[in-house]
């Protein structure tokens, strides 16, 4: 049985949305904070609640290495591990075994890598994956094993891996089974061709799944092409269910891909930024680290509710990224969370009052300025 | 006029008081977490206050070489600058001039010494450390500019070392001036020589000051020489006014050290064990990288009212620290903060309770168990 997927308001192809989940609702437009190994970077999970994060996303690839999923599994699972009890999505741990790992073999079997971490051989099938994520971590949604190939693609590479990720995505949804708490998504790849999204798109609804991911973007071609692909590929999936757009991206690419229909998302950039001095705003990135911001004693950002945001000087922030201080670290990452949540929420104000497309306008405007 | 000092009740030479302050009181034995760089590491001044902090120490070394005094003080001071609002007591300085810089040069007038940041060179006198404290940084409790010998020291050395702090005093004091909202406390000197002790205590209370330190400890000396030190010096101190033992230290010498009639300390290791992936219990340091751990589903210590504490399983924080993940740096150092202030608190209950002996006594049977 899936989640409930409520559709509240359309504002063009924009839409906002309720994912109902038994751990608790999903807002979307959704910004789902990376928890890569059992903790968003930096942060504790109370500070990343508080910025109004609805999901997290876990790899399963870390989680499988260190501390092991069997161990994950007898610590009670991933959610009282790391004490989160909001919902968790999962990745198959197949994206990252081939962008981590040079030495991966895949057949039609299963991905086999070694550990970065001890050298150690692991293998990685779809039934794998999905004992992982569903049985060992207690993922809540979990995520098909599928392979992904690096841009630019021939069409031939592109084709034979979206075939291989429509036969991963069957077996592994009948590894998965039927599931009353737990949902399974597919993954539409195909690259930048618009005929093999389309034919992903519509084996991927023969085999059935919960929710559909949009996988191969943000793999270097760069705003424009993905917007490209953006402009159609969304719409070859189907309406009544989640759309969720993979390691997406800089708060440019969320407004562009929500207004194409997409409703989730991930990604470590806000963390990553934020543990190395940068600060997003309504006016793109700061780095704190340069001099202008030396006696600069205004907040990054008053209107958001969010201590990082609110309460703590630039001048200050500069200082703390300047004498390479961890609560410098923590700061911007917690702030830069806190303002991707903003960013959301404002966008599903924006479509449920149908003002889309000048909350767009704006946004766009912001970053010119 | 000095801060009132109310001592509620002693117990032996122990004794607990509370040091009335514009910013609030200060309830002794009291342990101050080090704020080096405007920041205790890798902690919010939340997680701080949420640990029973009644003060923080800055570091007027650090602060003046980065960000400068002089720029704290365009941006509102040290508290509003850090954004902590309860008391700050600063040091002088000349500690950390003399042990982490080998190149000063120290004559009656001044420190001269290069920044390890660029190799600038700047100049201490009991004035312009005064300056910096009271004036630009606007600490709560300065401390006079002294002079430390590292141990063993000769005897001469060390007479010299007190004697040119005793003249730097009555200089600090001078400078200082008479202030409502500031107090200014002497350092006592002498290494381990109790004559020296005494004539620095005789000529600090000839010029007068609103606490009384005890310097020139925990510099190698080991716990059994600084408590044969502690038998003594405290007691040559004015009872009616803190005691204020410098850089101290591990609980095993807070608690002799409170046996011993002193009332307030600092010290770096609850944040830097924290850093090292150590946790502080009853029963002694615990280093949470050790296998023992893995799958160990316990708090730290489920009594404690701090989530770094309570809430978090070991296993948990072993894998943050064999991840060398940020946050089990916080959570150690949030622990461990917690932890020594559950400490205090369990000192001056048992000290207004009359029973500070046994609780001694089992204070050292839970080391040994």
């Amino acid at each position: 049985m899936s989640f409930p997927f409520h559709i509240a308001n359309t504002d063009g192809a924009a839409r906002t949305c309720v994912l109902v989940t038994p751990r608790g609702d999903i807002r979307t437009p959704a910004f789902m904070p990376v928890g890569t190994a059992g903790t968003v970077k930096a942060l504790t999970v109370d500070q990343v609640a508080e910025t109004g994060a609805d999901i997290l996303l876990g790899n399963t690839y870390h989680l499988m290495l260190r501390p092991t999923a069997e161990r994950v599994k007898r610590l009670g699972g991933l959610h009282r591990f790391m004490r989160w009890d909001k919902p968790i999505l999962t990745d198959s741990g197949g994206f990252q075994v081939m962008s981590l790992d040079a030495i991966s073999k895949v057949t039609e079997e299963a991905v086999t890598f070694k550990s970065h971490l001890d050298g150690s051989r692991h293998v990685l099938s779809p039934e794998r994956s999905m004992q992982i994520q569903a049985d060992l971590l207690g993922s809540d949604i979990v995520m098909q094993l599928d392979q992904c190939v690096s841009w630019p693609a021939e069409e031939s590479a592109a084709r034979a891996a979206m075939e291989l990720s429509i036969r991963w995505g069957a077996r592994s949804k009948a590894a998965f089974g039927t599931r009353d708490a737990q949902a399974l998504f597919g993954i539409q790849q195909g690259s930048t061709y618009e005929h093999l999204r389309r034919e992903s798109s519509e084996r991927l609804q023969e085999t059935g799944f919960d929710g559909y991911a949009l996988g191969g973007l943000a793999v270097g071609e760069g705003h424009a092409a993905m917007c490209e692909v953006l402009d159609y590929a969304p719409a070859m999936l189907p309406p009544d269910r989640p759309r969720y757009l993979m390691g997406v991206g800089k708060p440019i690419d969320l407004v562009e891909a929500v207004a194409r229909g997409v409703d989730m998302f991930d990604c470590v950039l806000p963390t990553r930024s934020g543990r190395h001095g940068q600060a997003w705003t309504w006016a793109g990135a700061l780095n704190l680290k340069n001099a202008r911001f030396a006696e600069d004693d205004a907040p990054l950002d008053a209107t958001i509710p969010c201590p990082a945001s609110r309460d703590y000087s630039k001048a200050y922030l500069h200082h703390l990224v300047r004498a390479d201080e961890i609560l410098g670290q923590v700061l911007l990452s917690w702030h830069n969370l806190a303002f991707f949540q903003a960013l959301m929420s404002a966008m599903r104000a924006a479509i449920a009052e149908g003002r889309f497309e000048a909350f767009r306008k704006d946004f766009h405007a912001g970053l010119a300025r």
